[in-house]
């Protein structure tokens, strides 16, 4: 490794560094603030332990398949050289522990967080409640961009100049999928089958509201915001840093020389220094894009006194648009082409464009468009909500399509996919402060869940309710980054495989192979690709809804049981609630998530790259789109039922007819938005990886 | 034009006059059937004018339409010869005149039919009844496929030989599909915003059924059966088989001539006659088809005395068997490899396994399973309506991929986009057949709503009834058919496309270009086509909602200043609502319509034929999956409803909360099935044909 692409790399572990021990200080400052009153601390213990449980049986699950991984990969790989069965598996490995590593203390800090920030809006400070959310949330921010950086700056530091670097960094990125794909579909489910039973038994059954103390599911309802969306969407945005980076580093590995020489200015440098700095430029940028959002949190949080909403939407947009600044000064420094920063740009605006499309679709006129169609009953709002939802995503994606046109266009001949992946990186440069602030959203949520419970009055609802809309408007923010870089991604990643495909080939003295969009074993692997994403997308709708049946049969066994529950003076068996949630993610989480791992594997296998290449094609064209819409359409329906009960239709208050119709809608948007469509988007990142890395096992054979 | 080939072309010739014939003479027979009393008869006439009435301000819309397309093909194909603006544009008239035509004469004897198959059940003979409806489908069916048949076969007999024989043809298929496509979705829209406005405000609103006789809407919604389910659908079928006939064609014309001769026995034909051989083959067996299908409708009524089930599932399964046999016989005898044959086979049996699947998932258990889900009401029957309608689409685009899997793997090399097309050509060989089948269907629909506007007693109900829902069961399995052909058809005419591209390229002495499935144009293409099938979604399901909301409010309107009306004594002004539906589908299908056309000419001239062929690769991926998605969730919901009304779940009969439930299932299901569902399954063909007809106006773009 020659000392500036050391020094580059550097900065990386330096900044990653920095984020854990930030990250290790906002934990302990959060757990040492005050808990408040003994019931809103059984509470918050209950959700804790709830939450823990689930993780530590979702973990055991996820070690068995993360030996069988590792199994498959040290044999699979053992015929490609010496020691790099060992190689593989261990590189796997690592990615799995940090990602679950990254959930286990980022959700630990949440529930440490929920209840502090209970506490802090009970003591009538909103700027004190905002700011403990913000802390907790940035623990699980911090550790997932940082591990991310870390994982990936200390593989390169070791294998920058081993023959095997990209399996290293491949197989890294597998494990760190498929830990996502699994926890965020096991989270998922888990939420969503709570929430959608909870609210049906407790509200449409026996009249009590969702965070009522009575109602049996209020703990599994709070517990699932953290495995759902606290874990899981920690692990799924950990994958997508990842994988961005791994994707761009992929192409710089395997791209024409000729090609990547185009990039740089001094044309006295030789083909191993720029293929070098090629490589190490994705991972430079993630570090630098930490270490302005490290800054960019400590900012927010300084300005605590201001609005929330603002202070959290310019925390999602300005880090993209200062690592674009950065790039802008430091790429002469470094004699590369200003395309990258263009390509940066482009995608940290498109990022930002997106992300606010995505609110205007879930939080603005749109919205009312739901609402008001839901006068006529629940057929009319939820056809609305899914027009709006379709609507969304002809915008977002064309906003995709053109940052990928501009990214591709600003890059010299052949690097137009490298472009591509870099604007993803653009995109997700300020992971830490999008995953603070996302996970920001259920802290506030859980807060209020615990004042509720706990029957702190309307004040304290007051401030957590405030706290808890922002989240809302923030997390479609987040959203549009999240399903817009992986877009993206995949389609940098589909690109590396096939180069990596033809690396290898030509590499054994094989003919490169000619992937022709109209040859028919490419079409059949297009409409094989199709089927995945809806697979995916049924069994999770499915898996919630079953879940959630039985969730409601339980709730309505204790109130006709339990003597007393109805009048408040039993306590309901939340545990057995729990139970029910954690079992079923836990078993439906497995058919979704051998989808992405074994449908790569079987088609590059069986009928060869040219049909895996044309299903993953046919996988990001129908996943990226499906994923959009199910996760707008979910947002507007959520949002228009909250604008109904806000008041915003007049004459139809809440408990009116059209709430009941937006609170239907609301239902179907739950495992929309939080289960399907994030498992859809994760399906199709997943995929492309397993590609990856397994396009040298496979890459013979056609 | 040699002799084997004329012979082969009248063929198709004679069986589709033979067809016509059949069809005048169905037409006559039904007309001179008895009418029944005067409130029919009057009822009848006003859904026949309404209809009528659409038909004839929707052909108004058309006709300017057609003359601005005549205008611009006439001016964008003088520039590639003498005389070809006038070829190219009077080629697409005539398939737009042909189309209107079918549609036009089908309608009417469907609208003659219904109210002579309510005599025929009021007289007691539900035999005499199926045979009405059947006979009232068939001229539709007839029409439809002959002059589809008749068209390609007179075009090909003229223009055989001439070398603009694929302008020719592209101009009628764009002709054929571009009318196909606003009659589809006019007739969409008009239908389910008559349909879910009259539901709504009758049974929700006012506490009234739907076809009561004080509703205003019934006339409407009866109207909305015709032109949606008959005049709509068959625009689409007709638009179905004259594309994938074309698609067969366009392959054979431009293939390779080593490839094209790899698919003949005789080793002594010249290229320029196993090239005629191979483009003549899919107009041949078109017209088998059509001969075949229209015995079958003759056998199909001499067995009307059996169960009405039996026989028309029958009826859709034999033709696609009976081609196939035909096929394997004269193969031989035309020196033609039986790999042709087994193409045919695996799409002939694969259009009846996808038909079987498509009616399990929404007649079977899945049925119920949504029915169940409804007990804990509407959220989560919808959300399992979306799951039944997900699965389906896996399941049912997997044998999509197996058919085109088989069908390639079973040609000489380099044809196997052309086996996929005759796969297609198998899959429609029973066009005639299904249609009147599906015509069928809302003929005894409407005969059901005239018998209770009527007021003809339980007894005529009970016969239409039964009628009725034999005809959802075999829309189902029509609607496999029409899906899966329509995603082999396009496959083939996007393989078409770069053909064509590439034979313009090198005969202007141009390097043929190699579309790369990983290049940024062709995934930035991938991305914009994925996003237009969401585009025509949220349209029309805006549409449908926007037009159901004004009948709606109508409606209401009516009973409130109607004195009289809410107690029976006052007739409804039934024309106001019929005005409301038209105005509102011919103002709102132009957007979508315009989507399918100017879309792949935008992209085509401004971004060239790579981006261009990724965006219909990309489009047909999303498009396939998200038609056969809304069509099956709907048809899931639409008989869970059912399954309820006729008692299938214990404890909660009709008018109980799981049938209410149910119900906003099927209103959410209503546009998702037969508008949205549908308009974006022609989107992708039209696309297409758009896209082959302008290639050689791009071609040399790129």
């Amino acid at each position: 490794m020659n000392e500036l692409i050391g020094q580059l790399t550097n900065v990386s572990l330096g900044a990653s560094v920095v984020g854990l021990v930030v990250a290790v200080f906002f934990y302990f400052r959060v757990k040492a603030l005050p808990e408040g009153n003994d019931t809103m601390n059984m509470i918050a213990r209950f959700i804790r332990e709830g939450a823990m449980a689930f993780l530590v049986r979702e973990y055991r699950v996820l070690a068995v398949y993360s030996v069988a991984v590792f199994a498959f990969l040290f044999f699979a790989f053992n015929g490609q050289g010496e020691g790099m069965g060992l190689l593989a598996g261990g590189c796997f490995l690592f990615g799995a522990f940090l990602s679950l590593l990254s959930g286990f203390v980022g959700m630990k800090a949440a529930t440490f967080a929920n209840v502090r920030t209970c506490q802090a809006a009970r003591e009538g400070s909103k700027p004190n409640a905002l700011l403990t959310a913000l802390d907790g949330g940035a623990v699980m921010g911090l550790f997932v961009a940082a591990t991310a950086v870390l994982g990936l700056a200390i593989l390169y530091s070791i294998y920058a100049n081993d023959p095997h670097l990209a399996t290293v960094l491949h197989s890294f990125a597998v494990g760190a999928s498929s830990i996502a794909l699994f926890s965020r579909i096991g989270g998922g489910i888990y939420t969503k089958a709570a929430d959608v039973g909870s609210d049906i038994a407790g509200k449409v059954v026996e009249g009590i509201p969702e965070d009522d103390p009575r109602n049996p599911g209020g703990i599994a309802d709070n517990v699932g915001d953290n495995v759902g969306d606290v874990a899981g969407m920690g692990a799924d945005i950990y994958e997508s840093l990842v994988a961005a980076v791994v994707a761009a580093m992929a192409i710089g590995l395997t791209a024409d020389a000729s090609y990547i020489n185009g990039l740089f200015t001094d044309a006295s440098m030789s083909d191993t220094a720029t293929r070098a700095m090629a490589v190490t430029l994705p991972i430079f940028l993630s570090g630098v894009g930490l270490a302005v959002s490290i800054v960019c949190i400590f900012i927010a949080r300084a300005l605590r006194q201001n609005s929330p909403a603002m202070v959290l939407r310019a925390a999602l947009i300005v880090p993209s648009i200062i690592i674009s600044i950065v790039s802008f000064v430091i790429m002469p420094m470094l004699n590369v082409s200003q395309a990258v920063t263009w390509a940066i740009t482009a995608g940290a605006i498109g990022g930002a464009i997106i992300g606010l499309i995505t609110e205007f679709y879930t939080a603005w006129s749109p919205v009312e468009r739901v609402a008001e169609s839901s006068k006529t009953g629940a057929g009319t709002g939820v056809i609305s909500g899914l027009a709006v939802g379709m609507e969304s995503t002809v915008v977002s994606l064309f906003i995709v399509a053109v940052v990928g046109f501009i990214a591709n266009l600003v890059m010299p001949e052949g690097m137009g996919l490298y472009g591509i992946a870099m604007g993803a990186v653009g995109m997700l440069a300020g992971t830490a402060i999008v995953m603070t602030v996302d996970a920001y959203g259920p802290i506030s949520d859980n807060a209020g869940g615990i004042s509720e419970m706990s029957e702190l009055g309307s004040e304290v609802r007051d401030i957590t309710d405030e706290l808890d809309s922002v989240g809302n408007t923030t997390a479609a923010i987040g959203k549009g980054f999240a399903i817009g870089s992986a877009t993206l991604t995949v389609l940098s990643l589909f690109s590396a495989f096939i180069l990596e495909v033809n690396h290898v080939r030509v590499m054994s003295g094989m003919e490169a192979m000619v992937l022709k969009l109209d040859e028919a074993p490419i079409l059949i692997g297009l409409l094989i690709g199709a089927c995945l994403p809806y697979a995916v997308g049924a069994s999770t709708m499915t898996a919630v809804g079953r879940a959630a049946q039985s969730i409601i049969d339980e709730i309505i066994r204790q109130f006709n049981e339990i003597p007393g529950l109805r009048e408040g003076k039993a306590d309901p068996d939340g545990t057995a609630i729990v139970d029910i949630a954690t079992k079923a993610a836990l078993s439906q989480m497995v058919l979704p998530g051998s989808v992405a791992i074994f449908a790569p594997v079987l088609v590059g296998f069986l009928l060869g790259p040219a049909s895996l290449a044309g299903m993953l094609a046919g996988a990001v064209a129908v996943g990226a789109s499906l994923s959009l819409f199910m996760a707008n359409a979910g947002g507007a329906w959520d949002n228009a039922k909250k604008f109904i009960e806000a008041g915003g239709l007049e004459g139809h208050p809440k408990g009116s007819e059209a709430h009941k119709a937006a609170v239907i809608g609301d239902t179907v948007g739950d495992p929309f938005k939080d289960t399907s469509g994030p498992g859809v988007a994760i399906l199709i990142k997943v995929m492309s990886v397993v590609s990856l890395l397994i396009a040298p096992l496979i890459a013979m054979n056609g």
